[in-house]
C-alpha cells in the first residue's frame, strides 16, 4: 500500500501583502492500472490504498465478476517496480467485456449514441437479482436516517481532513451505521472501493441469504452524482443513493429506469429524492424513529 | 448543440416532517464520442454545447494537435440521430497517439507505472514552445489578480448557478479579464472548452507573434487540481494555473517539472502557491497594482 498523503513546500499569499512558506498536506494521486490475464483493462489515477477493494468494486461495476469467488487471484506484478499494476485472474477466463466498453461499442450499431444507449448498456448487464422497483424490501429510509449518514460520513473523511483533496463514499445501513467509509481524490475510485470492500468482506443484509446482496445497503457520496457512480450503485445492487452535491440529468434517468432511489443536496436539515421517492419517508414521530433506530426494523413499501 | 439544463419532478424533504414535490433544474450529462478518421478515439460524458471547442480542447492536450489548421474538418456524424458523435479529419493522416494512451503504454517497457512515468508522457509530448522556467515572459501575477480572476469565474458560472452541478474553467489575461469561461459537469471538459475555444478563436498573447500563444494566460477552476488538469494546461502553453480547491501530489509534481506555476485554494483573501512560485508576486502598493491593472503592463521575472 502506497502512501495516503505526501507533504510539499508551499507559500501561502494573503490579500494584505504577506507571503509565507510553509509545508502543506496533499492527498496522494498516483496512476494504477488493472490487468485481467495479464491484459490491460484500464488505467485509473487514484489514491493508493485499499487497491485490491477498487479492483473488486471496478469489476462489479463493470460486470466482469459478481461475486468476490469470481476472482481466482489478484495480486502486484513482480516485474514493476510500484505497486501500482495490479493482475487479476478470473475463475471463467471467458468473462463479459466491460460495460464501459459495450457501451462504447452499442453505438456502432447505427443507433445513436445517447443517454438511453448507455443505460441499456448497464439494464443488461446489472444482476437480475436486483428486481424492478415493486420488489423492494429493503429498510423504509427517513430523512433523519439519511442526514445522519451525511454526518458519519463526514466524520469518517480523515484523508480530507488533513488535505481538503479527496472524495468519500460509504455504505451504510438502516440505522445510519457506516459499515465502510473510502476517501481518493476520484470520486469513482471511492465508490469502488466502498462497494469492494462490501463484495471482498460484506456479510448478508438483514433477512437475506445471499452474501453479495446490499439492497439494503445506501450508498453516500460527497459528490455530485453522475451517469458513472448510479451504474456502480446499480451494479452493486443498491437500491438507494445519495450525494452531498447535485445530480445530473443522466443520473436520474438512469436512476429512475433502474429502480434507483436517488437523494441529492444531501444537508443536515434537507435533502432531495429525485427518482422512486418511496422509499424516503417521514416518521410519524421522533418517538417512533428512534424505536426503529434501536430495533432496526424492516418494513416493505 | 444540445441543451445545457433540463428539468426534473423532484421531492425535498425536510426534517421537521415536510416534503414537497418541486421541479428542480439540472445539468444534462450526455456523451460524446470523438473518432478520428472514423476510428473511435474516445467517449467522454460531457454537457452538451461547445462540443468543437472541446474537441480542440481534447486533442491539443493529448497532443494530437498543436494548432487549429492541424484540424481539416470536425462534423457531427450524419449516420447517428443524436449529435453526440465527432467525427475528425487531421491535416497528417499519421499524427501522433494519444498521450494518455503512451502512458498507459509506457510501463510495458517493464520500468513501472508510477507517477514519473505519467509525467515524462507528458514531458515529451509537450510543445517545446512553451520553454522552461527560466524562460517566462508573462504577466507577474498578483495576488490581487487572481482574487479577481475567480471572482469572475464565478460570476461567469450561469449554468452552476441554475444547477449547482457543474464545474467552470476561465482563461483570463493579466489584467484578470476573462477570455473565456466554459462549464460543463466534468471538470476535465470545462478545461478542455477553455483551452478549446482559443485554439479556435483566440488571439495572439500580447507580445508574441504565436496566435496559439497562451504563455501569459492564467487557467482558473473551480474543482480541485489533478495531473490530468496539469497536462492539459501545460500541452496548451499555460505558465499559471489556480484552483479553488485541493490540488493532487501528482498535479504538484507535474506542475514542478513542467514548469507551470500551480496555486491551490484560491480564496478571495489568500491562495498557496505550490509550484515555481516566483510568478506570483505582491504589488508594493495597492496604486502600483491599479496602475498595473489600467495598463496591462507586462514585466519579466
Amino acid at each position: 500500500m502506497g502512501r495516503i498523503t505526501t507533504r510539499h513546500k508551499a507559500v501561502r499569499f494573503d490579500l494584505a501583502g504577506e507571503s509565507r512558506a510553509r509545508i502543506d498536506t496533499v492527498a496522494v494521486e498516483e496512476p494504477l492500472e488493472i490487468r485481467v490475464g495479464g491484459e490491460q483493462l484500464t488505467v485509473t489515477m487514484r489514491t493508493p490504498g485499499h487497491d485490491m477493494e477498487l479492483i473488486h468494486g471496478f469489476l462489479l461495476a463493470e460486470g466482469v465478476i459478481r461475486h468476490r469467488d469470481d476472482i481466482l487471484l489478484a495480486r502486484y506484478c513482480s516485474d514493476t517496480e510500484t505497486l501500482n499494476v495490479v493482475d487479476v485472474t478470473l475463475r471463467d477466463a471467458t468473462a463479459s467485456l466491460p460495460v464501459s466498453a459495450q457501451r462504447n461499442l452499442v453505438m456502432h450499431g447505427g443507433c445513436g449514441l445517447c443517454g438511453k444507449t448507455t443505460i441499456d448498456a448497464v439494464l443488461a448487464a446489472r444482476p437480475t437479482a436486483a428486481g424492478g422497483a415493486t420488489e423492494y424490501a429493503g429498510p423504509a429510509w427517513t430523512p433523519q436516517i439519511l442526514a445522519r449518514c451525511a454526518t458519519a460520513l463526514r466524520d469518517g473523511q480523515a484523508v480530507f481532513e488533513r488535505t481538503g483533496g479527496v472524495h468519500a463514499a460509504g455504505l451504510f445501513d438502516g440505522s445510519a451505521h457506516p459499515l465502510v467509509v473510502r476517501e481518493d481524490i476520484g470520486r469513482h475510485n471511492a465508490v469502488d472501493k466502498a462497494i469492494g470492500w462490501s463484495v471482498m468482506h460484506g456479510e448478508p443484509a438483514v433477512g437475506s441469504s445471499d452474501r453479495a446482496d446490499r439492497s439494503g445497503l445506501a450508498l453516500i457520496v460527497t459528490s455530485r452524482a453522475s451517469f458513472e457512480i448510479v451504474q456502480k450503485a446499480a451494479m452493486a445492487g443498491i437500491r438507494l443513493m445519495a450525494c452531498v452535491s447535485a445530480p445530473s440529468s443522466l443520473a436520474i434517468e438512469a436512476a429512475q429506469e433502474l429502480g434507483l432511489t436517488l437523494v441529492g443536496f444531501l444537508r443536515e436539515d434537507r435533502m432531495t429524492a429525485f427518482t422512486h421517492p418511496q422509499r424516503l419517508q417521514h416518521e410519524t414521530s421522533q418517538e417512533q424513529a428512534q424505536a426503529r433506530v434501536a430495533e432496526g426494523r424492516m418494513v416493505t413499501n
